[in-house]
C-alpha cells in the first residue's frame, strides 16, 4: 500500500529546502505538486515521509451515524500509523473546522509517525503544537471534524490542497509549505534537488562577495566554467 | 448499488419545488442538502432522478497517463447511465475547466438518463443545451477536464457543491438549483412537499385577495380552520 | 421614517440609466453607493423608490425560536410595505440561502411595493419571477432564510451590498444593477442625470455619424459649442 | 443590558480549551458559535468575558459627518466599557481597514476590559500588542475606520464573524480562536467542557503510554469502566 | 504592431468551438490561454480577431488627474481600432467597476472592430447589448471606470482574466468564454480544430445511433478504421 | 526615473507607524494607498524607501522562452537595486507561486536596498528572513516564479495589492503592511505625521492616566487648551 522510504534519501530531503525540491518537480512535468494554502504554525518545522491518506466527505446526519461514530476511518487511519509516515487529509480545503486535535496528534507522535497534513484545521492548536509532531493545516479552528465532516476512507487517493496525493507519495515540508514528490521520482528529484542546493549555495556565495546576478544565476559562461571546477574539487 | 424511483414519487417530486423539497429535508434534521453553486442555463429546466456518482482527483501527469486516457471513469460512468439517472460529478467547485461536453451528454442523453451535475464546469455548453438533457453546472469554460482533473471512480460517496452524495440518493433540480435527498427519506419527503404546497397555493391565493401576511403565512388561529375545512373538501 | 418620492422625480429616475445616477453621485462624493454583486433575473427590470429596510443577524437556535418564529420582523416589513416602496434587506452578503420566497413576494406586489433588493438569495426564484415585482438579489437558493438568518429589525440603517441604506433612501436598479441615492440628493441627482443623459444621447448620435470620441466625449471646443446650441434649441 | 461572570465560571473558562467548549456547545445544538476567520497575533493569549457589542455600517459621506465624528459610537463602547467585559465589533468581515487602534485599546486595558474581538482589522498592531490587552481580529491594517465604516451603534445584538452575538454572551478565545456561548448555557457548558478536559487528559495520559485510539477516545467498554473508577477517586 | 488575420482563418474559426480551440492549444503546450470569468451576456455572441490591448492602473487621484481626463489612453485605444480588431482591456479582474459603457462600444461599433472583452465591468449594459457589438466582460456593474481605474497605456502585452495577451494574438470568444491563440499558433490551430470538429461530428453521429462511448471517443480500432474511411470520402 | 529620498525624511518616516502616515494621506484625499494583503513574516520589520518598479504579466510558454529566461527582467530590476531604494513587485495577487528567493534577496541586500514588497509569494522563505532585508509579500510558497509568471519589464507604473505604485513613490512598511506615498506629498506627510503622533502620545499619556476618550481623542475644549499649552513647550 505505501513505500518505506529510504534513509539516505529521506535524510537527503531534510537537508533541502522545499522551494528547491518544488523547482525540480517543475523540471520533470510536474508544476503543480504543492499543498496550496497548508502551513505550520511552528517555525521551522521540517517533514519528510511517506503519505499515508485519509478521505473526508460532507457533514450529512445519517453518514455520520453510520461512519463518523465508533472506530471510524480518522481513527483507524491514526491507529494504522507506522514510524516516518505522513498522514495527509483531504478536507475539501474547508477552515471553518478542525480535522484532528491534541489526542489524535499524541496517538500519531507516539507512533512515531513524520507528521499531518490538511487542508482543513486544526483544533487544539496550541497543545498540538506542545505534542511536537509537525503539522501543516489551511487554518487552525476550534470546532470538532462533524461540523463540517465525515471520515470517510483511508489510503486510497485524494486531493488536498489542490494536488493528487497517493499512499506511498514522499511528502516534504518547511516554513514554505508541502510539496508532494510522486513515488517513482523522489530518488531522481532527492538527488538533483541535493546538487541545486550546491550550486545555489556557490551562487549565494558569489552574490555575498558583490558580483552581480547576470551571467551569474544560474552560472552561465566563466562563471559556469568557475562553477564546475569548484564543483568537481568538492 | 443504486435505488429506481418509483414513478409515483418522481412524478410527485416534479410537480414540487425544489424550495419546497428543501423546507422539508430542513424539518427533518438535513439543512445543507443543497448542492451549492451549482444552476441550469436553460431556463425552466427540471431534473429528478437517483443519483449515480464519479469523483476526480487533482490533475497529475502520471496519474493522468494512467488513468485518465483510453476507457476511464468518467467514460464508463456516462456509458453505464441507465434510463432516468442522475450523473452527480465531483469536480473540486473548480470553476475553471469544463467537466464534460456535448458528445458525453448526448452519450447521457440517448441513455435515457434525467441528467448531470457537476461543482465544475460544462463545455461546449451551447451544443449541450441544445441535446436537451438538464445539465446543472458551476459554470461554463471551454477548457478539457484534463486542465484540472483525473478521473478517478464512478459510483462511489463523493461530495458536490458541498453536499455529500451517495449512488441512490434522489437528485431534484429546477431553476433555484439542486438539492439531495437521502435514499431513505425520499417517500416521506415527496408526500410532505407535495402537500406543504398545497398549503402554500392555498395561502398564496388568500394573500392574492390582499390579506396580511399575519397568521396567515404560515396558518394559524381562523386561518388554520379555514384551511383545515378547504383542505377535507379538496 | 421613511420619504415618499415626487411623482416627477420618480418618473425622472426611471427614464434614466443607473449607470448616469451612478456617475452623478461620483461627482457628488459618492463613489461607493451601488450595492455590489446584486441583480435582476428578469432582463429589462426597472426599480425606483424609497427605501424600508430588514436586517437579518445570522441564524442562532435560541435567537430564531425567540425572534424568528410567529408573525418576525421579516413577516411585518412585508405587511407594512406601501405603495412605492423598496424593501432592502442586509442579509451579510451569504449567496447560500433565500431570504424571501413566491408568497412574500406576492404580498409586496398585493401592496404595490415598487420592488425588493436583498445581498442574500432569492428562492422560489421562478415563482417570484412570474409575480412581476422587481427582485434584485445576489444569488437564487432553494433554502430558508432560517439556514443562515433570523429576522431582527426593520426601519433602521443597514448595510446592503457593501452601501450603508437608510429607511428613505432612494433605490434605483436596472439591468446593471442597484444604487442607492441619499434623500437629500435625490431631486439634484435626478435633475442631473437627466441632464447629463440628454448630451450623452446628443453625443452617441455624433458618434453614430462616424465621429472620433476625441473632443467629443465628453463634447470640449467646436463640439461643446454645438452641443450647447442644440441643448439651447431642444 | 449585559450580564456579569461569576468568578467561578471565569475561572473554569479561563482553564478550559476554546476546542472544548466548541463541542459542549455543538452536543447542546449550538454547532455555529465559532467567531470564523478572526485570531490573536499574540500567542498564548486568552480571553474570557460578557459581550458588549458595537456595529459598524458602511461608509457614507453624509453619515459619517453625522455619526462618525465627535463623540460617536465606537468612542461611548470603548468609554462604557467595565472591568471584564469583552467588546466585540461588527465590521461586515472586511479586511481593509483597521477597526480599532492603540489609543482605544489603552482606554479599555485602563478599565479593566477582558479584550477585543472585531472581524476587521487593528491598525498601530505592535503598539496594541505592546499594552497587552487581549485582542482577536481577522486582520491587522494601517487604515483609520472611516476608510470603510461609520460606528453606527452599540449594545445590541450584531453578527461577528458569522455568529451572532448578543451583549451578556460569554465570549471565550484562545490560540484556536473565539466562541461565543449564549448567556443562558454558559454554567452548564462551563461545567461540561471542564469535565470533558479531565477526560481528554485521562485519555491523553493512556495515549502517551501507547494505547490504541480504538475504544479509548472516547472511553468504551473497560476503558469507559476504568475511567469511570478513576474519575470517583479524583 | 497588430496582425492582420486572413479572412479564411477568421472564417475557420468562426465555424469553429471554442472549446475545440482549447483542447487544440493545451495538445500544443498552451492549457492556460482561457480569459477566465469573462463572458457575454448575449446568448449567441461569436467573437474572431486580431487582439489591440488596454491597461489600466489603480486608480489614484494624482494618477487620475494626469492620465485619466482628456484624451486618455481608453479613449485613444478606442478610436485606433480597425475593422476586426478585438480590444482586450485589463481591469485586474475587479467586478466592482465598469470598464466602458455605451457610447465607447458604439464607437467600437461604427468602426467595425469585432468586439471587446475585458476583465471587469461593462456599464450601461443594456444600450451595449442594443448596439449590437460583442462584449465578453467579468461583470456589469453602473459605476465609472474611474472608480477603481485610471486607463495607462494602449498596445503593451497585459493580463486579462488570468492570461497574457500580446497585440495581435487571435481572439476567440462564444457562449463558452474566451481563448487567446498566440499569432504563431493560429494558423495551424485554426486547421487542426476545424479537422477536430468533423471528427466530433462523426462522433456525435455515431453515438446518436446509440453506440456507446468505448473505442468510439476517441475513434479507435474499428472505429477508427470507419473514421477514416468516411474521412477520406468526405 | 526615481527619486532619492532625503535622509531626514527618511529617518522621519521610520520614526512613524503606518496607521499614522495612512490617515494623513486619507486626509489629503488619498484613502486608497496601502498594498492590501502584504505582511512581513518578520515581527518588527520597517520598510522605508523610494519605490522602484517590476511587472509581470501571466505565465505562458512563448513569452516565457523569450522574456523569461536568460538577464531577464526580474533580474535586471535586482541587478539594478540603489541603496536604499524598495522593489514593489506586481505579481497580481497570486499567493501560488513565490515571486523571489534567497539569491535575489541577498543580491538586493548586498546593494543596500531598503527592503522588497510583492503582492504574490516569497520562496525560501527561512533563508530569505536570515539574509535580513525586510520583504513584505501576501504569502510564502515554494514553486517558482514560472508558475504563474513571466518577468516583463521594470520601472513602470504598476498595480501592487490593490494600489498604483510609480518609481520614486516613496513606500513604508511595518507591522501593520505598507503604505505607498506619492512622491509630491512624501515631505508634507511625513511633518504631519510626526506632529500628529506627538499629539497622540499625549492623548495616550492622558488616557492612560484614566481620563476617558470623550473630547480628548482626539484633543477638544479644554483638553485642546492644554495639548497646545504643552505643544507650545515642547
Amino acid at each position: 500500500m505505501s513505500a518505506t522510504l529510504d534513509a539516505d534519501v529521506r535524510e537527503k530531503l531534510r537537508q533541502t529546502a522545499v522551494a528547491t525540491i518544488s523547482a525540480e518537480l517543475r523540471r520533470r512535468g510536474y508544476p503543480d505538486m504543492s499543498v496550496d494554502g497548508v502551513h505550520s504554525r511552528v517555525p521551522g518545522s521540517k517533514l519528510v515521509g511517506p503519505a499515508r491518506t485519509l478521505r473526508f466527505v460532507a457533514y450529512r446526519p445519517d453518514l455520520s451515524d453510520e461512519h463518523g461514530s465508533g472506530y471510524n476511518a480518522q481513527k483507524q487511519a491514526f491507529d494504522g500509523l507506522r514510524a516516518g509516515d505522513v498522514l495527509v487529509i483531504e478536507a475539501r480545503q474547508d477552515p471553518t473546522t478542525g480535522t484532528f486535535g491534541d489526542v489524535l496528534a499524541l496517538r500519531a507522535k507516539v507512533l512515531g509517525a513524520a507528521g499531518i497534513v490538511s487542508d482543513g484545521g486544526v483544533r487544539d492548536s496550541a497543545a498540538v503544537a506542545d505534542i511536537g509532531i509537525p503539522t501543516f493545516t489551511r487554518s487552525v479552528h476550534p470546532a470538532v471534524l462533524g461540523r463540517r465532516h465525515v471520515p470517510w476512507e483511508k489510503d486510497t487517493t485524494i486531493t488536498c490542497g489542490g494536488v493528487a496525493v497517493q499512499p506511498g507519495d514522499i511528502v516534504v515540508g518547511n516554513d514554505d509549505g508541502v510539496v508532494v514528490i510522486p513515488a517513482h521520482l523522489v530518488k531522481e528529484v532527492a538527488d538533483a534537488a541535493a546538487e541545486q542546493e550546491k550550486q545555489d549555495a556557490w551562487v549565494a556565495e558569489r552574490i555575498a562577495e558583490g558580483n552581480p546576478i547576470e551571467g551569474l544565476f544560474p552560472p552561465a559562461g566563466h562563471w559556469k566554467d568557475e562553477f564546475d571546477k569548484w564543483r568537481e574539487s568538492h
